[in-house]
């Protein structure tokens, strides 16, 4: 099947606290969002790409674009309010029809490996999710303020790329109200069951100012 | 309320990957486990400090007690098979009756202001332990192989100092059977209440030789 990879990259920009958008600052002399898309082109190099920005970055992108010789080999659209409504906008402009893959843009570290794994369980299951187990202990709040030891074991921490055929992650998408924070909630809301595949720890979502120089760490380091 | 701090560093030593157990791995020229100690008596220099380690590194430790001038400042004893004998050999050692933090020895950015909310905490309710929220989303793993979406901000994740009133930890642990990966867990097995105190995101615990790079990028940026 063919692959499709929508990459989510700002949404309304809200939670940005530098002037360059995360997704845009640099490792390793490369903007995040070019690491991203390359760790895609490297699992296939004819995988369909699109990457969903703010609206008001997508002028900054177009010179990305120039500068790495990704023109004619991503296309750009404007994200919308919410993360939910940024990935509305990227099935609008993903032609694919056969597997789509809704990576975080932040995820520079996900590898060629990772992505096949979670595009072949796709491709057999029809919704796959990569996973990490949960490192610390953790207690659930409840209601009345109070709060109790919860087993970890029970959960999983959830990564990207969330991996779909694309039918039902559209159909799921037409069909879903409100607001998720990713998009198995999506698919599963209509019905559809999530094929948990084993994720990489070293699949970080760089979201903080530490986030990034870790970050450049690990590529030092030559483990990114 | 008199203080004293249980730093658990190594139990049997299992896990351990280097031929350094991690919470002597030096940090900026300085062994993690001796920046640990620092952070507590930055709170309180008079603060009574036990450190559990593996029997068989209990040599090394007296060295390092002597290189860094902890003899007399600190008690060492040998831990047990699992957190929790070692926790009960932490406990047999430590003559506190005020106020008990037990602290990852592995949690060298801990924070005076931090040590001092959870104290003050566990002073006023019995039971206190520091928590941050989850950042990734996650899933709940069902019975059945299948899983579903759960929504993280149920839940926070625990770290250390988790302080207690000395009477009250004591008897929990002497009424407590099995294992625990937190204290907390096992005071509120007897019945007891725990009171939850904001965390703090860079009280991180060294685990990996990847955290101890990161631990090193901390310091190195004035962040640690």
């Amino acid at each position: 099947m063919e692959h499709s990879a929508i990459l989510v990259a700002g949404g309304s920009g809200q939670r940005m606290q530098t002037d360059v958008p995360k997704q845009f600052l640099e490792l390793a002399g490369m903007p995040v969002l070019v690491h991203t898309i390359r760790a895609f082109q490297q699992y296939d190099s004819e995988i369909e790409l699109v990457v969903v920005l703010p609206n008001n970055e997508l002028e900054r992108w177009a010179g990305i674009c120039k500068q790495y010789g990704l023109i004619d080999r991503v296309t750009a659209v404007a994200g919308g309010a919410s993360r939910t409504a940024s990935v509305r906008n990227g099935l609008v402009a993903c032609k694919g029809m056969g597997l789509i893959g809704i990576h975080d843009g932040v995820r520079p570290f996900v590898s060629a490996t990772l992505i096949g794994r979670c595009f072949a369980a796709a491709e057999q299951h029809g919704a796959a999710v990569p996973v990490v187990s949960i490192q610390e202990s953790i207690r659930e709040k409840l209601p009345d303020g109070r709060s109790r030891a919860e087993d970890r074991n029970r959960f999983v921490a959830i990564q990207t790329p969330q991996c779909f055929r694309a039918g039902i992650l559209r159909e799921a998408y037409e069909a879903f109200e409100g607001e998720a924070t990713d998009d198995a909630t999506v698919v599963e809301a209509a019905g559809h069951p999530i094929s948990l595949v084993e994720g990489e720890r070293n699949n970080l979502k760089l979201t903080t100012p530490l986030d990034l120089q870790l970050a450049a760490l690990l590529i030092h380091s030559g483990i990114g």
